[in-house]
């Protein structure tokens, strides 16, 4: 398939591998200035339905980077250039957004194990570990993800970090309503040696709190500080009675593709 | 407090040490024939609100032996011989009873650490692990009860088991509706090697799933051998998205108060 758009792809195979290998697909990047960060997800987005062949059960992501994808794999579809494709929406806005293409959808109750997802993230740190959910789909994502035999994750550069809760912006963890405050607070405190503070997520207009496609409640966690060891912090929260799932995307993304002004990046795990 | 019951009191400190103290109230227990299931619920549950002391902050179970003890504590109050109490139910049912009772009630978010709770259990372990939720009610409970400086389990000495799961019955987990035969199945792949048969828990009449307080689903895992290491086995469940929480709870009961047709033990940790 050939790429829509002119860019520069480096492959890194290994984490710890820093060759850098020239695909074919090369030109120079465009100037920055004509690159907006809408046009970089696009680009890894493209880049990323190159990997769906005729044939697959295709998890599709949720969010601004993934919705690109999903768009072009229904391009293809009409094309004629997939065939048989069925996915697996991750969020119910992605179903509607699939259904408005055409693309045909199932659910993992009749396809468990899938070949394929295709979603973006709000951070990556050097060992492919994620965050997710700030677009509020973290548990359906990471159920369709866990199934898959691939994960590749498209981001624009701005989502690297040297380690997770590193941009300072959210780590969301999906709690049940039931004493919300309560599980905040346990959160917190779990967190209190890395200056976590934790936040209901709310409705700008009227401050009401957002409810998830499962209708639970999101509390984002802002840390200061490294939280260490990943697991231990993911086993930490589960065993909050009231915690339904983290943003945590551990071990799961099997190819990241970055898109940055000097062209794309694939990272393999 | 004076027991209304006559009875046995034995009592075992420690978990290895087999012991028996007996109480200061003591008299031969009634002819078993007298005893029902029912009888021994109530004896236990009223030994349990000895515990109770005016001013306490009170994690209230659900089910039909918790049922006696919220009613006695209702019948204190009533009384005038507990006062000031505040009552956090573990459910929507308990919460209903509480408040016919005149029971004066709060919750997690108000008061989050409780002195007391007091709950029935539908296994409990040697080690005073158990099995809890077969009412359906384990999330908040394991809430509430995680929240306690004491924690006295009530049961009739057909709960007692070798190992969790020993009875043959649920144990239940609750789960995300969205795709609930995928998370089923993969519960029952986590403990094929245990035999284990995983079943949607459903309304009888209509064969609807049954909803927790928290609009859930309830999976009942059923195994024909030991589990094994249960922190393990928790941390397993746990980590499956789709899973919110199980109904085993480790190392939470401080002190379990089982009556039987010999009279009633008191099991400390």
């Amino acid at each position: 398939m050939a790429s829509p758009f002119p860019h520069y792809i480096s492959e890194k195979s290994g984490l710890e591998n820093s060759i850098m290998v020239s695909s074919s697909s090369v030109s120079p990047p465009l100037p920055s200035a004509i690159l907006t960060q809408d046009e970089l997800k696009k680009i890894a987005a493209y880049k990323a339905v190159e990997f769906v062949e005729s044939g697959m059960v295709l998890g599709l992501g949720t969010g601004s980077t993934a919705k690109f994808a999903v768009d072009r794999i229904g391009e293809l579809l009409r094309q004629g250039k997939l065939k048989n494709i069925v996915g697996i929406p991750t969020s119910k806005k992605t179903q509607n957004q699939a259904i408005s293409l055409g693309i045909p959808l199932s659910d993992l109750d009749s396809h468990p194990v899938l070949d394929l997802a295709i979603d973006g993230a709000d951070e990556v740190d050097p060992y492919l570990n994620l965050v997710k959910g700030r677009g509020g789909s973290l548990l359906r994502e990471k159920m369709v993800e866990g199934a898959c035999r691939k994960f590749v994750v498209i981001v624009d550069e701005t989502k690297l970090v040297k380690h997770l809760g590193g941009s300072g912006l959210a780590m969301p963890v999906e709690i049940i309503p039931f004493c919300w405050k309560f599980t905040a607070n346990r959160l917190q405190r779990l967190f209190e040696d890395s200056g976590c503070v934790a936040k209901l997520r709310t409705c700008f207009e009227n401050g009401d709190p957002i409810l998830t496609d499962n209708s639970n409640y999101v509390v984002d966690l802002y840390f200061k500080k490294d939280i260490g060891d990943l697991k231990a912090a993911s086993d930490a929260i589960l065993r909050l009675a009231g915690v339904v799932e983290h943003g945590m995307f551990i071990d799961m993304a099997t190819t990241v593709i970055v898109a940055g002004e000097m062209g794309i990046t694939v990272k393999n795990k």
